[in-house]
């Protein structure tokens, strides 16, 4: 494949955030009546205003640049003090030891450890097992890699108790010969939690087959009320056969400092080193000082931050339920929504920019998230409470306005 | 290639601040007399506590930071407004202009913007011209693309006036299928400035074959007394076929930010952008609020930091030619310094190794930088400036007590 051809595949527009790049085009056409008044919101990420980052996470952060050099220049993998305290800090949430000297690799944030683990596992022609709908950026890295993609059907709108993953799929792929298994827990965007029982499942599965599993937890600490988590990790699994993924970067609203974590395989960390020595040398040096608030927030305030999200969501689910046609999985964990629409008589796609023109309400095509998705959007509900229910309420006028 | 066999090929143990992952294993065996006693200097790079980061830098990081998601949440190749403050100064300094919208991106350090450039135009199985010696990552970037690296040679150590790059070998790479150059300017490590006559002569060469070219120029700004700098992008070339790099990482000595930029070729900015959104997301966005402080140092101050480094250069300069059998090149830009020892009784990776032990100085070995560079090492002499000379005094008096 040429490099042309290679990056034609690998679209972005549609992307969260990326709203400014797109051209109205034609959309004046599909019109119907006037705009709907309200303060914009921006669903394609978390409003890190209206959550704002870990308390002290500054300070910790103005440390770092006191104490200069030997903080901006840290290992590749991490400054070694750092990966001492959290190491304890991540077995014990995950329930698994964690090697600070040789298990684990601070990153650029979770999609730089993200690109790390893939791009240290496939190899060009290798098979991979995704899960749709997932997160955007995982097939577009097993794009990259120029890896062959089995996709894994998760049949969340149609469960309770489960995520709802085709596991007869994913022994067919490990039995096809494919080597690695990528997934989100909880699923972005669907929001819904893995039960313990397909957790245990998937470690069986991929002990059998020799698999190697890079699971993404990033929103694993944002549980919500009754729901079970299980960590893979912590599993009838070999500790060389798996990658976990975290960060402080959403729940904890850090996302300016760019800081992510991986940790597992010591043969797969060290290659994850390799790797960012040439793509990013590390993780900011003097954003890496801020993992000292990490599992170390003051008593109280993540408690209070779950609760927070857990009544936006209540009232998200509110408002989608009480107009027809909408299906909509209650989010288990995670600040994800992911509302199928009723039929509409303009594509998912044309609907999410008539959104923003029409109700200043940006969500992320469903599509981004799985070629079968167009009827829904994913919504990040970590915004503003009362702004974040009237930008769902404009959805809803607006979707019964182009109702098909 | 399976994906374990291509990292074996990726080695970074001797890669500058790993060392403290290398085992010492035999190498006492090799060691002659005691201990040299001073101040530890890590000449592997730069020491931001000796030049101290842009004035300014920390408090736009700081009102970055009380900005809240508007500056955590830019487009991925970077805040619009800070690309439109960079692109006219940036334009003034290379001589062509820079088009803010699409012709720029930033990225986490210039190693983020060297990553995303190579991946962007090198293919499975592309020839790219690659010179030697040159910085250690570019090799490894075509590697890891599963580029056929094409190695130029560039004579430093015999000419005057001129980096010494062999243009008929660049020729016969470009006729032989090279779609890619990359180089850096001045030249890590030699630290030597590309003449305007070989710059002309890449640009002609490149437009003929229709070649992209990848030039690093980090160190541009660094320039000594006398110097003529020539910017590739400011010749007869058509601009699509150019990606210049920069950042604000060295000279600045603002490393622990991790912020670079890269600029010119509308068409591969696009690719790098679409792959950033998968690497890493974007430079971290605090700290991209740091690039305000970039060509907008106070009056002054840029020119003391020239005279520092310039002075530090001279002094490193005449202690290793007054030892007999030392070759070196005057340093024209940029804080490295590559000198040629004399024939040793150990090998130069050993002698490396040897250095830390015994005289507490931290070099990197020239084998990083080229196959054939066993005989020399790199310095970063962005150091304390007495103790920068007491170090390569040591380094000195430890060429004689192992000389062959």
């Amino acid at each position: 494949m040429t490099i042309q051809a290679k990056f034609e595949r690998m679209g972005t527009d549609a992307a969260p955030g990326q709203e400014v790049r797109q051209q109205v085009g034609d959309i004046e056409t599909l019109l119907r009546g006037a705009k709907l008044e309200g303060r914009q919101v921006d669903f394609s990420h978390g409003d890190v205003d209206a959550f704002t980052p870990t308390p002290g996470s500054f300070e910790v952060f103005t440390a770092g640049v006191e104490a200069g050099g030997k903080q901006a220049y840290t290992e590749y993998r991490g400054d070694i003090s750092i990966r001492e305290q959290l190491a304890p800090a991540i077995a014990e949430f995950t329930g698994a030891p964690v090697d600070a000297a040789d298990g684990m690799i601070l990153t650029p944030g979770t999609q730089g450890a993200l690109f790390l683990a893939v791009a240290s596992t496939v190899a060009h022609g290798d098979k991979v097992a995704v899960v749709q709908p997932d997160y955007f950026a995982n097939r577009k890295l097993v794009e990259f890699c120029e890896g062959q993609m089995m996709p894994i059907q998760m049949d969340y709108l149609n469960v309770e108790g489960q995520a709802g993953l085709d596991l007869g799929q994913l022994e067919d792929a490990f039995k096809s010969g494919a080597k690695v298994f990528l997934f989100s827990n909880p699923n972005n965007p669907a929001g819904v939690v893995y039960s313990r029982d397909e957790i245990k499942s998937i470690a069986t599965l991929a002990s059998h087959y020799g698999a190697t599993v890079i699971v993404d937890q990033l929103y694993s600490r944002l549980l919500y009320s009754g729901v079970d988590y299980a960590h893979l990790r912590a599993e009838a699994i070999d500790a060389e056969n798996v990658i976990t993924i975290m960060g402080p970067s959403k729940t904890e609203s850090l996302s300016g400092y760019r800081l992510g974590v991986a940790f597992g395989s010591k043969a797969i960390i060290t290659r994850m080193e390799k790797l960012q020595a040439i793509v990013s040398l590390r993780a900011g040096g003097y954003s890496q000082a801020v993992f000292r608030t990490w599992f170390n927030e003051p008593a109280g305030w993540m408690d209070q931050r779950v609760r927070e999200h857990e009544a936006i969501r209540d009232d998200l689910l509110k408002a989608f339920r009480a107009s027809e046609g909408f299906k909509v999985r209650t989010t288990e964990a995670g600040s994800y929504i992911f509302p199928q629409l009723p039929k509409l008589a303009v594509s998912g796609k044309d609907f999410v920019r008539i959104l923003r023109l029409q109700a200043s309400v940006i969500v992320t095509p469903g599509t981004e998230f799985a070629p079968f998705s167009d009827s829904s959007v994913r919504l990040n509900f970590s915004q503003d409470h009362a702004a974040a229910v009237a930008a769902a309420e404009r959805l809803v006028a607006l979707v019964d306005r182009y109702r098909a």
